[in-house]
């Protein structure tokens, strides 16, 4: 467990010190536009899709540093879709992170652009990366269509439409494989693509993993501490989401949780070399508690 | 006139047809999602970017037909802009091409996101594209770098940061740029990249269009006919706008846009080919009634 901590700093460090530097040559106008974009880009978070794009790739036998405007797509796109997901019409969260959301700091208009812009910027570097070669223009590919309306929106779009609805186990397993699962998945399965490994068994263990992390998304949201996981809490109960605590009550989702963990572990027993890390990964979102 | 006429219905009714069909494909679920997505895309306009896009095809001696998804593409990310321009919290319209705008028809929260999910399938599209070649992903690169935070969002942003505020010629240029012309020039030299033309000479021209675009577009806010336009006039003036009109009054306006329409004639004498299309499309542009 050590081993994967420092691991985990290791990936972590470097991505951020690559962001950070990305970040410092962004000289868009007007200056509004940049601070926002940069706002949200360096409020912290655990960069998760990051994290397993490189870890996948070492898993792999590639060398992970050499994707790092990959990983920094990756983390745009969810970036964006934080910022918009925040919006008054839209989830109405005022805080992201434990720092003001990009709405209350930058106003809605501003915000609505900067995801706009973060999103536009991501392509930017995916559209670049893709010149060299078919492998990198096909996990561009890939993560375009899990973040689109076939992936990340159409869970959005679901999300919203089910808030104060009955819904159904298979209902909730839409939402949660379109709103956080194909995300989660993405860069595992671009790092397959990279990689020339399994990209179906990839795929499989990443959306597991995606699963998971929304189980234990919805229960931090009834039993988590507000202060370590940076937003305000007990808002899904509050505006009636479709979540697993509300489909199967708290105690159910835990046990789905170790089953889902469960599961992973296993997939995982199936990849060649040593997938060690990504176990740690599984224990770190089985157990999270931000 | 008549030949140029006959020939944007060509163009136009092709694009129409191939748009109509991309549409019925599309089976996003919610069907919110679909909807939402299929009725701004349908919802007419003149479909300038695609029409540049084959008519500088053709001009540079391509099949235009063949880049059919990128012509999509354009049109999705021009598309994207306007739900989201619309908004509320931005421009805040109720009208676009003579119907209710996005929100208005899906509300605030399905809007917002028909905009992300345009944004992401138009790169969806790109990035398929891109497999072709190294010219179309080229090609792609540049639409991308057109709309992003420096191209069109900045534009945006711009127009937002100098609402109310006395702007100078060269604010107002910036503007304009971003804004409009990019993304107007864009399909002239996506056609010049994908037919090895002189890219330089194409931006020129296109870039040029854009500006007279814009212009033509503020003295329609003025002296329009909201029913010929299709949305609420005289908003520019209402929310102190930075505009051509504003800071330099009609009368200059209607000099500079005859001066910049003569300058894209003057441009296009230096094509190669038989630019006769695009000289229409400049007239089309100095002496449109929507």
């Amino acid at each position: 467990m050590e081993k994967f901590e420092e691991k985990y700093r290791e990936y972590q460090g470097f991505f951020e010190g690559e962001l950070k530097e990305y970040c410092a040559k962004m000289k868009y106008f007007p200056k509004v536009l940049t601070e926002s974009m940069r706002y949200s880009l360096l409020s912290g978070g655990k960069r998760v899709r990051p994290v397993l794009l490189f870890a996948a790739l070492e898993l792999f036998g590639k060398e992970y540093r050499d994707e790092v405007n990959l990983a920094i797509a990756l983390e745009m796109v969810h970036t964006y879709s934080l910022i918009h997901d925040d919006l008054p019409a839209m989830d109405n969260d005022d805080f992201r992170r434990g720092n003001p959301s990009s709405h209350k700091v930058f106003g809605e208009a501003n915000a609505i652009l900067a995801g706009d812009a973060l999103l536009n910027e991501a392509f930017v570097l995916l559209l670049q990366e893709a010149g060299r070669g078919e492998e990198v223009r096909r996990a561009a590919y890939h993560l375009a269509r899990a973040a689109g309306a076939e992936g990340m929106v159409a869970g959005q779009s679901a999300d919203l439409l089910y808030e104060g609805k009955d819904v159904s186990g298979d209902e909730l397993d839409f939402i949660y494989l379109h709103k956080t699962s194909k995300l989660i998945a993405a860069p595992v399965v671009m790092a397959a693509i990279l990689a020339g490994a399994d990209e179906t068994l990839a795929e499989k263990f990443g959306l597991e993993l995606g699963r998971l992390f929304q189980i234990t998304d919805d229960l931090l949201d009834v039993k988590g501490d507000s202060a370590r996981v940076g937003k305000t809490l007990g808002k899904d109960e509050q505006e009636d989401k479709a979540t697993c605590v509300k489909v199967y009550g708290v105690e159910r989702c835990e046990l789905l949780a170790d089953e889902c963990a469960a599961k992973c572990l296993k997939l995982l027993d199936k990849f060649n070399g040593e997938p060690n890390f990504l176990r740690g990964m599984v224990d770190l979102v089985r157990s999270r508690d931000n």
